[in-house]
């Protein structure tokens, strides 16, 4: 598998409107992209650092998967997308005849357009890993 | 605050010897460093991703940070370190005056014999936050 870089971040966080700030008036960094995913109940927010983004992640239903996270975990660090520009399938077939288990047998489209899966925790040593490709 | 990238991610885990095969051998990247950071009682392994490093963190001491958190949260990302090539010290500096609650008020030498400091997690929006500058 082809890994090229870190394509983002992902941070669970209560609330975006308490969150950007932070990142902007404290870190320096710029918000340049507010997106509702529907279908995950999140609204993201994004930062560019470098290669890599940071994506924000508030819930929109505490029912949804980060408010479940957040609940169970708070706010944090939720999972880390690495970018696999050779296609997001190839790597999960890659992936699945090692073993490995995998929360998306296909992609679906994610924030940003981008092509997503992800891989479970179980598989991936307590780190919940994405891969994305454009 | 000017952060250029993503320096490392540092990921806490059981044992380099089990978790270096999945980064080298399902995720196809190398582990190019091996480091014992005896004052943190951690040993660490290094992966190049693009921009940023991934930095496994296996405990030598179950009393030490790692060993620690591995027993509250189990295996997992455990910080983000920001590169703050302009220097740690003018970063803490003005974090400080911001109100920003800091773990270490002056950089102290970690891992590839970096300067480094903490910013406490309760001002980071849960995200234990790591500065770097060579």
């Amino acid at each position: 598998m082809n890994i090229t870089h870190i394509e983002h971040i992902g941070i669970a966080v209560k609330s975006l409107n308490d969150a950007i700030p932070y990142y902007e008036k404290v870190l320096g960094l710029t918000c340049y992209a507010i997106e509702e995913v529907a279908e995950q109940k999140v609204r993201t927010a994004f930062f560019q650092v470098g290669q890599t983004k940071i994506e924000l992640l508030e819930p929109t239903d505490p029912e949804g998967p980060i408010g479940k996270f957040l609940e169970k975990k708070g706010e944090g660090v939720h999972h880390i997308a690495f970018a696999t520009p050779e296609g997001v399938q190839p790597a999960l077939d890659e992936l699945a005849a090692q073993g490995i288990q995998l929360i998306d047998k296909t992609p679906r489209k994610g924030a940003e357009n981008l092509n997503i899966a992800f891989l479970h925790p179980k598989s991936t040593l307590g780190v919940l890993t994405e891969l994305c490709c454009k």
